[in-house]
């Protein structure tokens, strides 16, 4: 990666979310613009607006890649609208297109999100979002974060620390 | 949907999951041929495989939804190959060509199939495979069975109650 | 690929085409059929729809990949619907799910199925479709068929002659 | 679309140009970015990076939507890379993400860029690409430019008159 490319960090979480967690995806945007972040997200409302309305009160800059093909369909603080026009799909682009990801709370498209995040090796820190089981134990593949200051430190770690040959070693179909 | 058209169920499942899993899904794949259902999956090895041979077995129909573009990608028990070149972003077809899905253990990639299904209405039947918790309560969206049979009863059931005018109109992209 | 797969043709063309392209359709799905290839399409109305009928009038088996998640959209004449959810980006599995490609008339839609086929290496041959140049020369890479019959000449021996491991070696994303 | 984002022009082109269309990219992307806009590309080699070099050097933004999962497959003039991970479906993407498209020169996958492009209602403007003929008469569907400075002046007028509501309203998947 050109080194003089801003770190891109992903945030997701759902477009009708608690509203108990709406300050919480706020405080993670401000955090990310106040560290110099770029914020990618889907673009829509709820979780993904308040993520990049606090990274624009911090001065930072928002992606929303959307799932149709109308720019109009993004909030208002996202700077640059990707439309996609294919529906859910763009899910896997809105994590993959972060070093790192920040789930905030979330329904049933954040959680495919943190499938095929941690499916590919992308590192997802959790702010009261799913609990994943198998087989009766517990999955800790997701990192917990108690707040978000918390959550913002623990992105950046894990960002720095991903290794992108290794996943390309892997193959990334299978 | 036309009257005469044969019923689709998908079975997901891992490319390389634990060996007690892989006659579980054959059992599967045999009892969904016998009752007339066309399998579809994702056409590769493991669980993929698996259901195939099975559903081969009891002279039944496959179809493998493969993330390349070569056909010679799909398991030998794969009668039809649609080749998307879109990578895991198939992981949305394979769950939407199914009236109902059957979850066979499964890492991350069988994760976000389950979870791109529950979030398009799509019923999720789980033998072996993810439990989800949120706030710290289990999530009951996936459908418990105790065995293959009871899998394709529970999936048949859900099958015929499924109904697409109410996700229609609740709109796909938002 | 396996030896015993059915050999998979695709047929494009436009949902909204001069009614004097639907009779060509037909006969090119009853040729198809007869011959023993199944018949791939996007599934919807128009050419779609005629190459199907065209299919099941001869006993052939039809494969309708739709744009959307609803299998009621397939044309009645589709015996199994693969629902993407992806929109026009399906165009790409469409061609991609047959060894060689037969364009009849059709639009824009059609063409962007002719260019991802011509890039990806997939034979394209065209019976009253588009003309392409560059450069003010005429590109000659779509097989100009003559009638329905030869259509389907062209498109069995350009399938037989098709190389994948040549495609595999250039490498798909580059 | 919110007043205050940024007009995107999205700029289309081959990986491996031939070598007089590479200074026609770079003057788009100069006066691109001379002219406020923000250059959507493919983000790879060729005229994408030729495209993100002039407007680098006059000051522009400039994403780049990659076919694949790692941001190094950007070229070092992309700002911001866009992950999607589906392949040559992300072209879609790329056209879809302008308020215009300009193409130059190019090949298939151009070709596929101006055909998805011109399905959806996207103005393009050409400067040495692609000419389309149907039933033996050209289809002037493509605006073609005569230099550079031309392409951008058609681009932004075309940009302004684009009536998303007009598309929306068409539907989307049919």
């Amino acid at each position: 990666m050109d080194a003089t490319r801003s770190l891109q960090i992903s945030v997701i979480g759902a477009g009708e979310p608690p509203p108990e967690a709406i300050p919480l995806a706020e405080e993670v945007g401000r955090e990310l613009a106040r560290r110099g972040a770029i914020v990618v997200t889907g673009g829509l409302a709820g979780i993904m607006e308040a993520v990049c309305r606090g990274a624009k009160e911090a001065g930072g800059t928002t992606i929303g890649i959307l799932p149709g093909t109308d720019p109009r369909d993004a909030n208002p603080y996202v700077d640059i609208a990707i439309c996609t026009g294919i529906g859910y799909a763009r899910n896997l682009a809105v994590v993959r297109s972060g070093r790192a990801v920040i789930a905030v709370s979330g329904a049933f498209g954040t959680l495919s999100e943190i499938a095929h995040a941690l499916g590919d090796g992308i590192p997802v820190i959790g702010l009261s979002t799913w609990t994943l089981s198998r087989n009766g134990s517990v999955d800790t593949s997701i990192e917990v974060a108690s707040n978000p200051a918390d959550a913002v430190d623990r992105a950046f770690r894990a960002a720095e620390s991903r290794d992108y040959a290794a996943v390309a070693a892997r193959g990334e179909f299978r």
